[in-house]
C-alpha cells in the first residue's frame, strides 16, 4: 500500500472562469483531504468544454494518484464530467436504476414535472461506487482504475461538502494510514520577513514537523505541520517545535489556532470580566465594529464614541478645547484624555482611544501614519506614539490591530 | 495581430492547497480579463514547490497565450515565482534599483528595520516591465517572450487587484486592436435573480454591447460591455442599453462605475453640504467605520456613538429608560429617538441610527434579522423595519448598506 497519496482537484464550470463564482469547493476539499493525510498538490479549473476537460484529465492522470472533480454532473448539456472521465479511463456509462429512482422521487417530492434529460444523471461509469445525492439531484461516484482513484462530486458547495463528508471521506480514509496535523501560531508586532529571519535556520533544518511563515493583512503566523501514524503522535512531534517558536517570538504570539486579535482580546476580557469602551478618532468606529462583529460582544463591550472632529472630542468627551488647540488633536495628551473620559462616561473598566493622521491630508504637525493609542483603567493610563505606514486603509487597520494588541498585552501582564 | 487571446491563471501558494485561503485572485482577475476581451480558459494552483511550479508553467506555455501568476513574490524563501518563470523563458534576474528604493522607503515609513532578504524582491526578469507595488512590498512585472505574455502579480487580494487595475490592464489592453469598454451599473435593493429576471430578454437579445448581471456581497450590478474600434464608438453603442437598464431598474441604481454605497452617499452629502452623525446599535460602528474609510470623511461626518447596551442608549443619547423598557431597544420608537438625539447632540444635518437583532441570541420579542433604521433631519424622521437575513455578518452588512441607501435616497428625493 502506498503511504503518500497526491491529489488533484479539477473544478469544472465556465462560471468559475468568468469569475461568477469563486472556487470554494477546492478550498473546502483541500481542508478535508489534508485532515486525512492526503496531499493536495494541484487545483485546476476548466470550463464546460469536452476537449479541455479531457486534456486536463490526461495531465492529472500523469501526476496525481487521486483525481477529484467538482461540477458538471447536472442534467444540462454542458454537464460532461462523467462522459469525459469514463472515456479517459476506458469505461462505459451504465444506467443506474437506484439513482434514477431517487431522481424521480425528488421531483415528485418537489411536485415538479421531471423532464427526460434529468435521467441522464443516472448514467454512471461501470464498476463505480455510486454516491447517492441526498442534498440535491445529481449523484456522484468514485472508481479505482489503472492505479488511479477518481471521484466526482457535484459543484454546488453545499452538496459538494455534504457528499464528500458522507461518501468521499470514508472512501478515501481506507487508503492512507497517516494523518497530517497542523497548528498556526498567530503573531502580531513583527513583520513576516523579520519573523522568517528569526526562524530561518530552524525552518530549513526541519522536515517533519515543518515550519512555515505566512502573512495576513497586517499580521502574520507560523504554521507547524506534522505527519504521523496518529494524531497523538503528530501532536507529540510538534510540541518541541511549538516551544521553540515560543522561545523565539514569545510575547508577539497572541494565540494558537485562534481567529483574530479582537477575538483574543475579547476572550481575555470575558475571562477576566472586564468591560471595554472605545473613543475613536482615526479608526472612526473600526475598533467598535470589529468588536461587535463577534457574537456575544455585549458581554464585554459597553459602547463607544467616534469623535471625528475637534468639536465632538469636546462635546462628547468633555475635552477642554484649549488643550486640543495647544497640543493638537493628534497628541499624547488628547489620546490620554479620550481614553480616560470615555471610560468614565460609559463606566467601563478599560477605555481605549486612537487619534492619528490616516491621510491623505496632514494636520501640519504630524506626518501621515502618526497615531497615538491610549489605554486607560481606573488606576493608570498608557499611551504610545506609533508610525503605522503611509496608506489610509493600512494605517487605520494597523491602529485598530494595535488597540486590540494593547488590550491583550494589558490583560496578559505584558508591557505595552 | 491576434484577435483572441487565451489566458491561464496560475495561483502559487501552499496555503491555497491546504485550504487556508480561497483563490479569490482567480475570480477577480477572471472578471477583469473578460472585461477586456481576454478568455480565461484555465485556473491552476500549485504550492511553493519549484519543480511543480516549473511543470505547471510548461503546461501553461503549451496551451495559453497569456500566463498570469499570483503569489510567491515575497521575501521569504518560499517565494519562487520570479526565479522559475524567468528560468522557464530563459531570462536572467536583474537587480532593479527603483524597486529596491521603494522597498527601503516603505520600511522607513513604517519605522521598521529592513532585513536584507527583503531586497530579494527587487530582482526581476531582464527586459521586463516593472510593476511598482504602491499597495504593498513586492513589485510585480510583465514580459513578452517567445510569443507568450507573462505577468506576475502579488498574492494578497488587495494588492493583486490594485496592481492589475493600475498596471496589468493597461499592459494587456494594448495587445488587441479593438477596445473593449464596459460600465457597471450598481444596484441596491433588488436581488441578482430578480434583476436577471427583469433584464433577461434584453440580455439574451444583445450581442454587442452585452449585458451581464453580477452579485456582490449584499448588492449587485449589471455590466454593459461594448467592443469597437474606438472608445467613442463603444460609448455611443452603450448609451441606449444603459438608458434601457435605467428605465427598468430606475431608483435601484445608485451609480455607474462607482466605488460603493457609502461613497455615493458621501458624494451626495459633500455636494449638498450636509453633515452626518450616527447612532449605531446592531451595526456597532460599521457605518462610522465605512464612512471614515473614505479620504476626506471629516468634511461630511461629525462623529457618532456606538450604543451597544440599553444603558449607553440612555447615558449617551438621553433616551428615557422607560421607553426602552416599554417598547424594547429594538423598536421603531428607539430607532427614531437614537437618530433624532444623535443629530441634536452632534449638531449635524442628518442623524442615522440602527437597532436590531444580529443574532445568534434574540431579545425574545423580535426574530434574528429584524433591524430598525431611522433617518432624522431637523424637519422629520423616517423609520423602517426590515428583515435582513439570518446570519450575523450578513445582517450587520445589510443594515449598514441600507443606512447608506437611506441617505442616498433622502438626498436624491427618492422615497425611502
Amino acid at each position: 500500500m502506498k503511504t503518500v497519496y497526491n491529489a488533484e482537484l479539477i473544478g469544472i464550470g465556465t462560471e468559475l472562469l468568468l469569475g461568477k463564482t469563486v472556487n470554494t469547493d477546492a478550498r473546502d476539499l483541500s481542508v478535508y483531504l489534508s485532515e486525512i493525510g492526503i496531499n493536495v498538490l494541484w487545483h485546476t479549473v476548466v470550463g464546460d468544454n469536452p476537449k479541455r476537460l479531457s486534456d486536463a484529465v490526461e495531465i492529472a492522470k500523469n501526476r496525481a494518484d487521486i483525481i477529484i472533480t467538482t461540477g458538471g454532473l447536472g442534467p444540462t448539456c454542458d454537464d460532461l464530467t462523467k462522459t469525459i472521465l469514463a472515456q479517459s479511463f476506458g469505461l462505459s456509462l451504465e444506467y443506474n436504476e437506484e439513482a434514477a429512482e431517487r431522481i424521480r422521487e425528488l421531483f415528485k417530492s418537489l411536485d415538479r414535472p421531471m423532464t427526460e434529460n434529468n435521467l441522464q444523471q443516472a448514467y454512471l461509469p461501470e464498476k463505480c461506487t455510486v454516491f447517492q445525492n441526498f442534498w440535491g439531484t445529481a449523484p456522484g461516484c468514485a472508481f479505482n482504475e489503472n492505479g488511479k482513484i477518481v471521484m466526482m462530486l457535484p459543484g454546488p458547495p453545499r452538496e459538494c461538502n455534504a457528499m464528500f463528508k458522507h461518501w468521499g471521506k470514508p472512501y478515501l480514509s481506507s487508503l492512507s494510514g497517516d494523518v497530517i496535523v497542523s497548528h498556526n501560531l498567530h503573531v502580531f508586532g513583527v513583520g513576516e520577513s523579520q519573523m522568517e529571519h528569526m526562524l530561518r535556520d530552524e525552518m530549513n533544518r526541519l522536515t517533519n514537523p515543518t515550519l512555515a511563515p505566512y502573512a495576513k493583512e497586517g499580521e502574520c503566523f507560523v504554521r507547524v505541520t506534522a505527519k504521523a501514524e496518529s494524531e497523538e503522535v503528530a501532536e507529540e512531534m510538534m510540541k518541541p517545535v511549538i516551544e521553540y517558536v515560543y522561545s523565539v517570538l514569545g510575547e508577539y504570539i497572541y494565540g494558537i489556532d485562534c481567529e483574530s486579535l479582537e477575538k483574543t482580546a475579547f476572550n481575555l476580557m470575558k475571562e477576566k470580566q472586564v468591560k471595554l469602551a472605545t473613543a475613536e478618532s482615526c479608526t472612526g468606529g473600526m475598533i467598535a465594529s470589529r468588536m461587535t462583529d463577534l457574537a456575544g460582544a455585549s458581554g464585554v463591550f459597553c459602547g463607544g464614541v467616534v469623535t471625528y472632529s475637534d468639536k465632538t472630542k469636546a462635546e462628547l468627551l468633555g475635552i477642554d478645547p484649549e488643550i486640543i488647540a495647544e497640543k493638537g488633536a493628534v497628541s499624547a495628551e488628547v489620546a490620554e484624555l479620550m481614553a480616560k473620559n470615555v471610560r468614565k462616561l460609559l463606566n467601563s473598566d478599560i477605555g481605549i482611544s486612537t487619534t492619528g493622521i490616516a491621510g491623505p491630508e496632514t494636520d501640519g504637525k504630524n506626518e501621515v501614519g502618526t497615531v497615538f493609542i491610549a489605554l486607560a483603567t481606573a488606576e493608570k493610563v498608557v499611551v504610545k506614539k506609533m508610525k503605522l505606514g503611509a496608506r489610509r486603509d493600512r494605517i487605520r487597520l494597523a491602529a485598530a490591530n494595535n488597540a486590540f494588541d494593547f488590550i491583550r498585552r494589558f490583560l496578559s501582564d505584558i508591557s505595552i
